[in-house]
């Protein structure tokens, strides 16, 4: 089979990551071996920049910078929540025929996934000889066809240390405390609050999932119940969370929902959920303490809490990428296997597995509607790495 | 002079922070060599555990326990918002005389400061002999008579770290990020989110503290300015901002406004501000991207960001206490003097000097009514120490 010669385009699309430039820096480094990759380009703010023709050429850009561009969160070539219609991806063709790019690579969530199946999809139709490799990455963990998404495991370890803390905090000054995390449709970032626990009395008591309904009533229950039993209760919930006909609690509260380009209510950005619960809270319990905290932008791009796993494998996925397009003539999303405690490989799936389909917490994750599982905390300790001990002082009562 | 013998009290005050329990253990270890003190009580819940008799006995407890006790976030003694006036006082001395405590150590900010000096002046008027020092605690490093406070350091690593990582995310998809910082009166943790910066086009672009009136009108227009200039903005705002009549911003947006038993309007554990000014903004400038996040008690109480400068002082600040109060029959609070780039040493200044005072930033720390001075980085610097090296992508334009 003849060597497919021609330009390498990478792009970065969705939310950004504390690690997604290690997956960037993986396949710009990787292409470098390839005689028949004879420049690899940028485009800038994703799929955007392709019609704008706003690429950066980084055949050349040096090694050193590279890595410190690794280790940098945020998504380096800029990032964009458009996603291509056929018109859209016709333009894109346009350039990329113009430039004779042969390789497209997009780092990004199930959305990019998408574009990456319409864009290839689209190349076949004209003919166009394309190679099309989603590059998987998000907080939320919600691929299917992966083990587990890069980007997970350092917003996760976030997650887990910021309810460590909140539970001693909480311990010394005694309340109800709520901490809504990012997770529209999966709560597994949500769920990873869990590793905060040291023993039974310690939060997160509860955890609220979008795989499990919402009712406000049971919800200010069960925190009493809690509150009742430990003089405390720490609560982790997804902004996710809705009622059982699928409406969202968040909304419920906000003035004004904004709908961003992909159809989602924006969750994030306030803190409404939080109030609303903690209002809640107050209103039906009696109990005077009560905090919320919305933990934010910090949950997918705080610099020094990284997991290492994470960053090794968001640089993985980036460097097996490109070695699957050089192998032949393939399209797909990269996907981690998970082997032995704890070892992974990587595969190439098809790109239908990811492309604008979610992936949820599989029932045996959890132990009941609040709480998750033994086998859920074996699945999500590697990803996240070793915390710091923590302990509560243990001394004679005089 | 006769030895003074007797039982020493330490008890923990105020919010908690990430440091706050080596000094307790400073403290602990320090006592373990002095005969004249029989034992180490500790007091559960500040001095509400004192009225309670709720106390455990720190004097035979495994010194690895208490490292890492000293390592572990929240006050472990558990702490309290009680600020006792003369009859309260009055039923602590009945207790303490009861357990013959003769050294009291309590660990906090200004209002815990207050309490040393109100319980020192009672056991004076009633000819009881008693030592009581004050060991300096807050994120929000509002004490005067001290160069800094220990917790500040830390918290302020947290908030540094927060606006580092939300500057890189806020490039990547661009648009108005402002972040609620904690701090009522002073601006310190707030003008630590300019150690985010390492060029001028990176935010924070404003840092808004309560030592500056807030003007909602300047507000959106300098953001909208920022904005217009670099596509983007990222503001640092202060809880504590006010109108130039003093009016707190929050207060115009809370449905309900609680007050703790020191009359301080609560600030924390809501996202109410975040909210309005990201509202306005949106109103005001025509910007569709605008997000708010409010920090919350993560800031005191995150696991895994500790400055280890902080963490070091928090640990001498309670060793020195006992120091001082074993030299001879003195009261005080414990202060940290800068010297020469970078050390410090400790000495015991007047309590009165502390005690529900506050320190707020000074003019030369700020270089406009939105940005701090060269003065301020250096001075706030090694406090927070190094941060890991971010850099923007270099790559020529195609």
């Amino acid at each position: 089979m003849p060597k497919l010669k021609g330009k390498m385009l990478i792009a970065q699309g969705g939310g950004p990551t504390v690690v997604i430039n290690q997956s960037l820096v993986g396949a710009i480094l990787e292409a470098r071996k390839y005689d028949e990759i004879d420049a690899v380009y940028g485009s800038r703010h994703g799929v955007s920049g392709i019609l704008k023709e706003d690429f950066v050429d980084l055949s050349n850009v040096d090694e050193k910078h590279l890595e410190s561009v690794a280790s940098t969160p945020g998504s380096s070539l800029g990032t964009t929540r458009d996603k291509p219609d056929q018109e859209y991806c016709e333009k894109m063709f346009e350039v990329m025929q113009k430039h004779n790019i042969r390789y497209f690579f997009y780092i990004g969530g199930n959305d990019s996934a998408d574009t990456c199946r319409i864009v290839n999809e689209e190349a076949k139709k004209v003919g166009y000889e394309l190679r099309v490799i989603h590059i998987p990455k998000t907080i939320d963990n919600d691929l299917p066809g992966t083990d587990h998404c890069p980007g997970f495991g350092s917003a996760a370890r976030y997650v887990a240390l910021a309810f460590r803390g909140v539970n001693f905090d909480n311990a010394a000054l005694p309340g109800v405390y709520i901490g809504v995390v990012m997770g529209r449709h999966a709560g597994f970032l949500t769920a990873a609050s869990v590793l905060a626990k040291t023993k039974e009395s310690d939060g997160p008591h509860l955890i609220y999932t979008p795989e499990k309904n919402f009712d406000i009533h049971h919800f200010t229950h069960a925190v009493k119940e809690i509150y009742e039993k430990y003089g405390r209760c720490i609560v982790a919930v997804s902004e996710g969370i809705h009622d059982k006909d699928g409406a969202p609690i968040a909304t419920k509260l906000m003035k004004q929902i904004e709908h961003d380009a992909h159809g989602n209510v924006q969750l994030s950005g306030n803190g409404a959920l939080a109030d609303l619960l903690s209002e809640r809270v107050k209103d039906h319990t009696g109990i005077s303490r009560v905090r919320g905290d919305t933990f934010g932008y910090l949950q997918r791009s705080f610099v020094g809490c990284v997991s290492s796993i994470d960053s090794n494998e968001a640089r993985e996925v980036g460097h097996h990428a490109v070695e699957f397009a050089m192998s032949g003539d393939v399209d797909g999303s990269v996907a981690i296997k998970r082997k032995s405690e704890y070892s992974v490989g990587y595969e190439l799936i098809d790109l239908s597995i990811v492309a604008a389909q979610t992936k949820i917490m599989p029932e045996d994750f959890f132990e009941s509607d609040t709480m998750v599982s033994e086998k859920f905390i074996q699945y999500i300790k590697p990803l996240v790495g070793d915390l710091d001990e923590t302990i509560h002082l243990d001394a004679p009562k005089v």
